[in-house]
């Protein structure tokens, strides 16, 4: 089974990180490969209009690549693109954090908080997890006042903020489960839990975990992404005759399993 | 990894069918038992007061049994005793059909339609459907007319029906996903995905995945069940105190991962 | 008119008080019967698992003693077994704590708040505020750190803490009726709507007018529970085969009305 | 315990038939008075500018006469002018046709159609409907073709057009309870719930039995609309000083009990 | 293009400074004429008893002098009578602040907050602002504790009231957008919006010009408001046998364009 | 004032004719200009792979010309980049033909229909409508099952067609007010509405005459969008930095306002 790890933002700096966690966490026979896109996009996915920057990118990467992979994971806790990616797709399955770690949420517990970097997310954040269902079982957003750079900067100012609001997210907004809102809030999780008592979704494991439970449940049952009226993808003619999404991906660096 | 499978009905008929099912999509390293009630417990649950006759049975099983497995599955559509179920499972993961089928569907298309056996069923399964917060994309409940000792019985007939309804679930209703509202619908999804061109999501596989993919997280992230607030188990004092879910849990058959 | 409160635990020691109320506040004609449950049950149901050692008997129960009532009261404010006992009530109707203060409260004022025992109870309740409609309108839930056993045990203490989370819950939630989240909060309504000068729902009181309401409009109007799709109940010859619901109902106590 | 109808019109047309139909459902004890406007008024509500020429009329009706009721009850399925006469009932509690009917179809089953009499009246209903909180248990609302004056025209002919649209309700819409949605469609119901099997919810005895269960509750336990907030009635010296509210009521025809 | 603001109010104290704002904010060709009632009515609406001696002159206001307008204000954030008079304005559009204030809010902010006069206020502008869809970005609806005739008393004291509780909106309860939640809070939204740094919507403004635009387009495209089912219109006919709406429209005083 | 009409296609064949139907529309002392993609982009927007090609162009376009512009509109009813673009368009308001286009129905009936030109637009329009808050009001989404270039191809099967399903929508569905969900259905909603009798709501013009209006008060009230929170625009300094959303705009085609 192969899984593909989209950062979508115009470093490699976390391929190797995030390959290493997915890698130690991949079941056996999953392989995972990370891209990440080419210089010139923007280096973290903070303001909306960065994401409108990295979308066509990944509707392409998913467009090219999804064939040789089992499953597809877009790696931003905004879930962008993930409509587009999804149409064109194929038989890969595409994931996302906020999604995916709601969906785990919802079977750990009756309510959860969202940590998210700072307030300027929540609005769009707040908008998917109406969205996705999740309106009803949101015990708050709740901002580290930290942007993407900053969550590893200083791992132990981090930790003490996170532990902080994670803290109050409990016991003041009744939370039972807590997301970490955004990938890059990666190495924190375990021992959040293991100080505050209650399980703390990370956002890249959950996604990735998804994304190995429904490509193994494509295999085994193929239950494939439905391409069925939303799910329609693009008539190849109208691609060649228009000459889009043609031409290699915009991949800037592509790390092998074997390789992380 | 360990997982149970309960069939919460007292009659030990559809052990060994279910146990082939899962053994057939189990990951490698799961082992799955599957576990029913003993005699005098309803064969069934199409109606609330059988269920009613079921839920402490459901709860004793997990309460005893949970220590030994990383996951459980509580074996009905209804979802019958999930919260019960969960709040004495300890570390063990308990996943249920409906929640993990819409968990599926929501990953694989924008709405889906449920085939349920009788009108009976809906009021409390779309009650289920709006709590998980799937309301919104709900694009039908549909009866087939069918009890659930029906669907096995004469399976042609089984299977037009299910594709009569299938095709106006999709036709008529837009769903893009089909989910099998019972247990019992089991052997029916392939035939229908690959005529009616849209997953069908079929009731015993999808909460085995979904817990398989919660107990492996749980023992990489220890993402455990939340013991929080409403997470919160009965002290165990209490228990002894008052002699409750003490003694042999009420099980009819056991059937083990080795004998199936 | 004859009414059936239930008191789903093992133990008869609010039987008497509670007739006591419901007799104190009966129409002329009506007789009110307290039932409850034999030693081995939970002794009172904060956690769901207790919920679900008493379920089966609420069935029971109200599947033998119905014919002779014309409603029935399940008297815990999860609503316990509510769905379950309704199935199989005949012409009586089953009222719960929960769902008769809500639509009380709607008809006193434009919000309200539930003061609750303890956090653990707050998941489950509020799920059933929103499945009932109220999920706009409900200001709070706020707990009085107080268990079952608590509220009549220091009732000074007990009506200081209510007068306290009450005023917060009025002054700062903007709630405008209080609603009195256990059976056991009994005996302290009147003092605190007198200070708080809101009106404050009991919830022994609540579903019991609610009761007899409904049976007294079944007599006069033949509203008698519909029977339709969801409230379509188990076919006797099943029961028979099968051999439940059948035998004596799990009575440790039943208070007549004249002995109350 | 003194209950008052308001048929918010200009006749009296509806006075008697309305009071014997209260009269004959009466609790021992219970006296009700009909009250209806002058000449002048509207002759029916079906357009809500007519509804805007009777509020203040009712709204003074309640002002003026609660002191001397338990309860008063705003005989319109539009439930017009609800929340003002509410905030100058004083202790009365106020009722209204639609708010109870949804009370009592909410005890009797899952789900409930509306038949009302013509599309017309459709949007405000609906919001109301979901006001209340009733937006998901709504099957459907169901015209039957016919206005206020048609409904006792030709009882035979309203008859059978409401069996009609009463089982395609049940068939189609998949309605447990049927709620008739005009108070003029008196008459009707218990040969409806007869023939069609589901309880049919009048709209002249829900809001009675409501007032009277309102009030009764009212006396035993001081259960009083709330005064706080938005239920803070206007203040006496305004009133006076600007001479509003105050001289005779807009009485047409009030009907005592002893002459009904 | 003509445009008639009601002051529903037995007032005229009003109808020179908002016809001054009303006329400073008009495109050209737009004429402006205001409204008031006759004495006898209420001096203000906080209560909804004074709503409902008024919703007869509006409807009445609106159906005689509609047919001289291309569009109607009803001045008041309760939107009093909305629903009644747009039934009667024929082809005039009818606007009313809360609902036109959303939408604004809709096109500028992610989430807004309301500064309403008084608590009581609350219940009534929170249901609407649910009714008209917008309860899921509804940051919070924060009272300055002052009356309809308290913000234009002490304009300074008022000024600091509003900058307090606008920024506590802004920065605890995270709106982006405020809404002035009353008529009479005008003039206060131009230095709020400079020192709070985030539109401040007068609710004078946003309904005149939600007027004219609506205006505009009927003209432009015959966008009419529809009197299909709800929109429907009482018929001539039963007006004129009933004799209702006939005679002249209860005007205290009108003030036009060119004396303004 | 001037206003920027944004055709994100790659191609200027709508240009002339959307810009006619504009500056036709346009208020005195509106300018309006027309903007298109350069070649290479999607001819049109079906498919969200092709809405995410697009939306980076959209976003460079606003943040580069929006200084120059009171409004701007993106001229797709998927309402594609709208976060976006909004995010970085300084002091310009930005609208889109969806949400602008249910503001104009909110104010005109009690219900809508959505023509749309095939299923496949249906999930992600119909998701854009709760979001926005209007899915209690939408009666259906009804396909033509057109596509976009076939609405203009053969304009008499169009409108027949249209006709067909207004019709149907406005009987069955009960719509009081219809919205045609495609920029290129410009042309027929005059006729549709002289027949049919509802407003038909053109996807040019709504979102247009909002833009006009908030641009206007814009300059009248000083509204400018919100720049807090979830509004806050990318810091320039980053922008230059990574040298993103610099250099020039992606313009294929600008058809001035004189050239029109």
């Amino acid at each position: 089974m192969k899984i593909l790890w989209i950062n979508p933002v115009g470093t490699d700096g976390f391929d190797g990180i995030i390959g290493t966690i997915l890698k130690d966490s991949a079941a056996p026979g999953t392989e995972v490969d990370v891209v990440s896109l080419p210089e010139g996009r923007p280096m973290h996915l903070e303001y909306h209009a960065y994401e409108s920057l990295v979308t066509s990118d990944i509707t392409s990467i998913v467009y090219h690549l999804a064939p040789r992979y089992d499953g597809v994971i877009i790696g931003c806790f905004y879930d962008v693109g993930l409509r587009e990616a999804r149409e064109v797709s194929g038989k890969a399955v595409v994931t996302a954090p906020c999604q995916s770690s709601l969906a785990f949420a919802a079977q750990l517990g009756n309510s959860f908080s969202v940590l998210v970097g700072r307030k300027k997310w929540i609005p769009k954040m707040e908008e998917n997890v109406r969205m996705y269902g999740y309106g009803d079982t949101l015990a708050s957003m709740r901002p580290l006042e930290l942007g993407v750079y900053d969550f590893q900067a200083d791992v132990n100012k981090t930790a003490k903020i996170m532990m902080e609001q994670g803290k109050i997210a409990i016991e003041e907004d009744n939370a039972e489960v807590l997301i970490l809102g955004c990938t890059i809030e990666f190495g924190f999780h375990e021992k959040m839990q293991d100080t505050l008592g209650v399980p703390v979704i990370d956002a890249v494991a959950a996604p990735f975990k998804m994304a190995e439970m429904l490509a193994s449940s494509a295999r085994l049952f193929h239950w494939y992404p439905s391409r069925k009226w939303g799910g329609e993808p693009p008539p190849e003619k109208e691609l060649l005759d228009w000459n889009i999404l043609k031409g290699d991906p915009p991949i800037g660096n592509l790390l092998k399993h074997k390789d992380i």
